[in-house]
């Protein structure tokens, strides 16, 4: 997964810098990353879920927050909106194909950290 | 890697649980997707830094927010600072054994995003 794959120029020309201050890969990387948007993806990989079930099931979130978070990601074309015109208004979030990818990769993180926190916390304590 | 694996209960109790509020693997998790703190894991990746390389390195960061972010890993035990005791100062920094695990994970994630950047541009266009 680490190995280093050589690149060739115009791959290295096409694909985002993310060490780079300006490339749009970096805005991406910090709505993935941020503090709401690894939990949303993480709990979207369950499947489809509406605004509510999304905020019960992130401890701590704040409606302005996850509606930010959503918006972004959807933005990015990570999370899909559906808007059924029903009275009261019902709206589901789900990943696309893109989120699928990338909620993997972010899954894989999340599950390091929660495996390993015994050794973290070791760690901090010693 | 993205597989659910079963966990008994003494394995859930044990392990950190990211969904919840007060959970201490949340904020390691923060701290290791934190905006310049995934850059930092990145960086680090190829090996030992003085902090003036990795500033070099890692466009649009300031020296204080460099500083906070290094201090913050290494109080988690994922990154090394070594003071050698000369004239002028020399401090190292590197990634631990914990580190280097977490980065593998983060470079995966971030690597996803430099690749499939034109994916989400072109998401964003349509």
């Amino acid at each position: 997964m680490s190995e280093k794959i050589a690149l060739n120029v115009s791959e290295q020309v096409r694909r985002g810098q993310v060490l780079s201050a300006d490339c749009p890969s970096r805005t991406v990387l910090r709505h993935v990353t941020s503090r709401w948007g690894v939990l949303v993806l993480i709990v979207l990989q369950d499947g489809t879920l509406r605004f509510s079930d999304l905020r019960r099931r992130i401890g701590g979130v704040s409606e302005r927050m996850l509606a930010q978070t959503l918006q972004a990601l959807e933005a990015d074309g990570i999370v899909r909106r559906v808007s059924h015109p029903v009275v009261p208004p019902h709206v589901e979030y789900s990943l696309t194909d893109l989120g699928d990818e990338i909620s993997v990769r972010v899954v894989a993180l999340a599950d390091w950290v929660e495996i390993n926190l015994p050794r973290v916390l070791a760690a901090k304590a010693g």
